[in-house]
């Protein structure tokens, strides 16, 4: 019973879903290979450094491979990186077709996978389901246009938008199945950030664990003057990295304190918000971050808005009316305010247990809302 | 091809439906007449004054009437009101059995209209789809437990909880959808309540206008200080009738300036914040008035909840931030507070356009959200 070409691309796609979180910083691969309605071979890109996609399906396919058809989800690959290029083997492999969802837009790539192909012969199909592949890759492709991590913003608020008592008291508000979609998010991230107040106030250990097996993104900790404790979770328990990042006027004293404790202490350059935010992302970004998620502090969230610096807003609300409070976002004496009103687009909303989970991406435009 | 008790009983709960918003103060009620696995007459109570289900539906039937079965929704009633009791046209009618969804709690009824039923031979049974018959008329049997309207309070915020910008600019938060749904709503309640800000400040309407033939609920202005302009649109626009209710001090020259313009002036009795709520909705309860939609008002709407006053919430988010702003819910100098945190319990979530619509029944206890 023959399968269309778009059957066998979903297939390519699925698997490339298989190393969700997984690849960073490289794109998500999935590959299938056809020959005479039959598969022969298909593959995934699992890990960074490890073999890309297409050559987990030529090694199953071992001789099968020759006359083949190859469903990938995203151009293979011409430049020797960690591995050798993968349009190479492809056509020392001697397969007939290739159908590929989307071309890689990584300057090392960018239509040369393609070129290797079809000068060697090969028939050629570009952008089959190429918005689902692209929709697969969101956050590799992110930091391919802007050179920086995909950031995403969770907050968590009561009804009427308070996330803590007006003292600062923290509550319990969402329960435990929306805890447990956070902890399933931070499995997924390469990095998760919080201001220094929510480690001073909550002393949060930052860590995947209400996950099998889950993996611990890099803890990153916004510190304009290096008041985290010695003493906090964080720094003392050796669950995953932990970065400080500083003000380049603070104490280095204090620095080399902190770095005696086993963590990494940055001193930005920037000395305005909205500058050291970028500066951030950037540093990030030539570690290899692709995503970052920014968890705590009001008064953060409200500078990566206001900085035009997320890309991604998951809000949580809980069912209940704390009547005052503290508020959801929080102006530092630093941020202007002037990117809101923040509209949120594509958005996709989610029953998690009793809370509601609205997920959305800013636009930052001047639009007013004015009556 | 015979169809079953709980078909004819689910016809009769969706005649019932029919009239929702039009039968207050009654309850509303569906009926089926079936004989012979052939439905010979059927009926709703339309509106208040006018024929009951039971006898629309024995109207249809005429003769055929004789030996049926009735299903209804609600147990007919014993007393003489409007209209004359349906149990005795019922028995008068000769049918042969009645299946009744629920027993009426309303004192005139309670009991004695089945009983006139078993007293002529008739088989009653009780009790098939109950909960679906007592959700139709949870307006009419909050009543008759309570002796005051359901309250059903309506707030639409930002994501993070603003209602307006901070010197309290309003703002077009929500979508068209969202305020043609808050229409709806008000096409279905008996009365409409604001605090004397929202007239100051907004100038509404209040009226029933994004439906067709909609009908305008009576408007409630909640003014302690008789602060209403006599411009006000509400004063002016003669659509419906205005009742102001405001404080046994308030100035008697005012509201004689408000009454020649047609509107009604009620001082009452209590000084206190919570008081002056219960006497309000004890009065609208002794007018007919069943279901109250409380629907402007940040410091209106903390007044209720903190009284315990409000039955249902419809909380609209729209997927926006503000940043800053006016909260969604503002204590005033008289209430306490103490009625929070409250919980919302039997939730309904709907996405109307682009906004999110929550509703739930507020839980008011001691359950505190500290960690």
């Amino acid at each position: 019973m023959p399968i269309g070409d778009e059957e066998y691309m979903r297939m390519a796609i699925q698997l490339a879903t298989f190393a969700t979180g997984r690849t960073s910083p490289n794109p998500l691969v999935g590959a299938v290979l056809v020959k005479g309605n039959r598969i022969v071979g298909f593959g995934a890109h699992l890990q960074s450094g490890k073999k890309h996609a297409e050559i987990h399906a030529l090694d199953m396919a071992a001789d099968d491979a020759f006359e083949s058809t190859l469903y990938v989800t995203l151009e293979p690959c011409a430049h020797y990186g960690k591995t050798p290029p993968c349009a190479h083997a492809l056509v020392k492999a001697g397969i007939q077709r290739a159908v590929i969802a989307m071309r890689d837009p990584f300057s090392l790539v960018a239509g040369k996978g393609i070129a290797i192909l079809r000068d060697a012969g090969i028939t050629v199909e570009v952008g089959l389901l190429e918005s689902e592949a692209r929709s697969l890759n969101k956050i590799y492709l992110h930091y391919i246009e802007h050179q920086r991590p995909f950031v995403t913003l969770k907050l968590a608020a009561s009804m009427d938008g308070w996330i803590a008592t007006t003292d600062g008291t923290p509550l319990a508000l969402t329960g435990t199945e929306a805890q447990r979609e956070t902890h399933q998010l931070r499995n997924q991230v390469d990095a998760i950030m919080v201001g220094v107040n929510t480690i001073i106030q909550d002393n949060p250990q930052l860590t995947t664990r209400q996950i099998a097996n889950g993996r611990n993104p890099i803890r990153y900790i916004f510190d304009h003057m290096l008041r985290t404790p010695v003493g906090a979770r964080v720094v003392t328990d050796q669950a995953v990295s932990t970065v400080i990042l500083c003000s380049p006027t603070a104490d280095p004293t204090k620095a080399e304190e902190l770095r005696a404790c086993g963590v990494e202490v940055v001193h930005l350059h920037s000395l305005e918000e909205d500058e050291m935010i970028r500066e951030a992302l950037a540093l990030m970004g030539e570690r290899g971050l692709r995503h970052v998620l920014l968890e705590g502090g009001s008064t953060l969230a409200q500078a990566f808005l206001d900085a035009q610096a997320v890309d991604e807003v998951w809000m949580f609300h809980a069912p209940v009316f704390l009547g005052s409070g503290w508020p959801t976002l929080k102006q530092s004496h630093q941020s202007s305010g002037q990117s809101f009103p923040i509209r949120l687009k594509d958005i996709v909303r989610k029953t998690i247990g009793a809370d509601e989970l609205t997920i959305g991406k800013p636009v930052y435009t001047d639009e007013t809302l004015l009556d």
